[in-house]
């Protein structure tokens, strides 16, 4: 598909088609590396093999559940950016973000690099809205490199949203497991030895609020951002489900996923036959006892770098929509009775023909 | 300035110098219009005048300080984009952001617009995260009109990051005012009537860390990535401090202005006859009781578009580096004992001749 859209040659198109809310990059942009880290239990999961770091206990390293995960984001850009063969000073930029309040994952754990940060918050959105901006710049020329990364950790994010670890609430059926793991990915103009996919397209999401407000069922609040954030993109680009291997939603989990596929059904849309979450894929629900499945902004960027990344470069998948969710919610807006809307950033991922 | 550096002509140019932190654009960026909405106590001080608003009480028709951090954003973009003489639908996406955790002010403020957003954490240097993403849209040429908005409420940030006001307690003499208010602007690609100014080059800031702990003194623990930015525009761009007519940082305030001073002097920069600070624009301190100034994302964002911008304008400064500081720690950060590192970023903002 990269050979048949931009006619084999990474050269700019002074044109390009676009649609109210998509963008159709008109040079592509290299996925160059990416790289995955996740702790014990994601470990333990259907997709262990493929990650390229699992830790041995949860703590990284670090002396707290949020030193933690900052070195779970210095260790997946480190990663990332060995496997491209560059070093940290050739990456001119950063986008990233983290599930706690204020973004210190990020802050303490890419400090180090030195590198220029764009700060970014979309909940579990966020690997979606990072790639985004990553690929504007690169496309835009105004970036050789960046890195896009993201992360979350199940003992900071209890901690940040819901009940401290040693309470030991009750969780329901439609609670999801927050993913503990970072994904990196470094984005270039050029095409380089070992790179793993174009991003050929975006469709940023809007927020969408269909008035629920259970914090245990993210997977039902973040469905309707999802769906709209999907029509929209088989609007912009004119193309059908079938023109995607496959469309990758980030953490609805087992819930969500149903309401995803009743809401684009009402709109005459049906992706079932060609849908996964990254969510569903990460933990063996019943094994595991994640209940609905894995969420986090660790969720769908590790499983991207792992899983979905291998199928494109493979040729399983030549084009797929990767659609990370977000539920935007702080525990002061849900003490306050606020609804939780959702957000969802579509990213198009080719095959390298 | 605009004359020379594009020739009079706002075409794209295929070239453009650019230095290892900062982008020149290659063609400029409008500021097509702006606006602020400020409380109280900001409207009652030596820019009052200016602002296009100011609350008569400090909930903005809201329930809580958080809503009423949601009505400032809501209103600011409002204004903005009718002062632009546009509708909402010619947005084609926001950059947006605030302190809160999961920046919910933003998430609940810009909901109803059903624009596709970029949510930022820059902590209150997200003005300048805002500005430089949404002119690499706007100059990549994936955007006719983006929206940047950014607020802060002095009420909702105490008692996210300090204590209830209830408690009532005790601030020395180095501890900011966070202020209440927001800033919002329209940047575009063409040259529209009445536009404010052209951004022409950013220097995105790195995280610079120098120890320091101290929460109520934000300042020092900002100046540090401000004299960062600012040595890398200047060494970037290839200027002197004489070539810039004002370099305004966001909210270092009087203590933290002092700093950066001491800090550019060991570094043989001397910027003092041509520096202040939106912190200590925003407030008279005496008077009015804020000790070393005033602070947060809505500090700079109101003062750049309620004064930085009619000054530009008038052509009594004709070239600006508009910088604005952000602390990132937050409560659980700032518990657990860790520094205040900070982050600062620069936007090159110039008269339209």
């Amino acid at each position: 598909m990269y050979d048949q859209e931009y006619g084999g040659a990474p050269g700019k198109r002074a044109m390009f088609a676009r649609g109210r809310q998509s963008v159709r990059f008109p040079a592509p942009v290299f996925l160059e590396s990416s790289a995955s880290v996740v702790g014990k239990k994601e470990g333990e999961g259907p997709l262990g093999e493929l990650f390229d770091a699992v830790g041995e206990d949860d703590l990284f390293g670090g002396n707290t559940w949020e030193e933690a995960e900052s070195c779970l984001q210095r260790d997946a850009l480190h990663l990332a950016v060995q496997k491209a063969g560059l070093n940290t000073t050739d990456i001119r930029c950063l986008f990233a973000g983290d599930l706690l309040g204020q973004g210190i994952a990020t802050s303490f754990g890419l400090l180090q690099y030195e590198i220029p940060l764009f700060g970014l918050y979309g909940a579990c959105s966020t690997c979606g809205l990072a790639l985004s901006l990553g690929a504007m710049a690169v496309c835009g020329g105004f970036a050789d490199h960046v890195g896009c990364v993201t992360s979350s950790h199940f003992c900071s994010a209890e901690k940040e949203f819901r009940f401290p670890l040693g309470y030991g609430n009750q969780r329901p059926l439609s609670a999801t497991w927050t993913v503990t793991g970072s994904g990196a990915f470094i984005l270039g103009s050029s095409r380089r030895e070992g790179a793993r996919a174009i991003l050929t397209g975006i469709t940023p999401g809007r927020i969408v609020d269909y008035g629920i407000r259970d914090s245990l069922n993210m997977g039902a609040c973040m469905a309707p951002a999802a769906a709209d954030t999907i029509a929209c993109n088989l609007r912009d680009f004119g193309r059908a489900p079938e023109d995607y291997d496959q469309i990758v939603t980030g953490d609805l989990g087992s819930v969500g996923r149903q309401a995803l596929l009743d809401l684009l059904a009402e709109r005459g849309i049906d992706i079932s036959q060609r849908h996964t979450d990254c969510g569903i894929e990460i933990y063996d629900a019943k094994r595991q006892d994640t209940h609905a499945g894995g969420s986090g902004c660790g969720c769908s960027a590790a499983v991207l770098s792992a899983y979905i990344l291998k199928k494109i470069e493979e040729g399983s998948w030549r084009r797929v929509l990767f659609v990370p969710t977000g539920a935007l919610l702080s525990k002061t807006s849900y003490n306050e009775g606020r609804n939780v809307p959702g957000i969802a950033h579509g990213v198009v991922l080719e095959h390298i023909g």
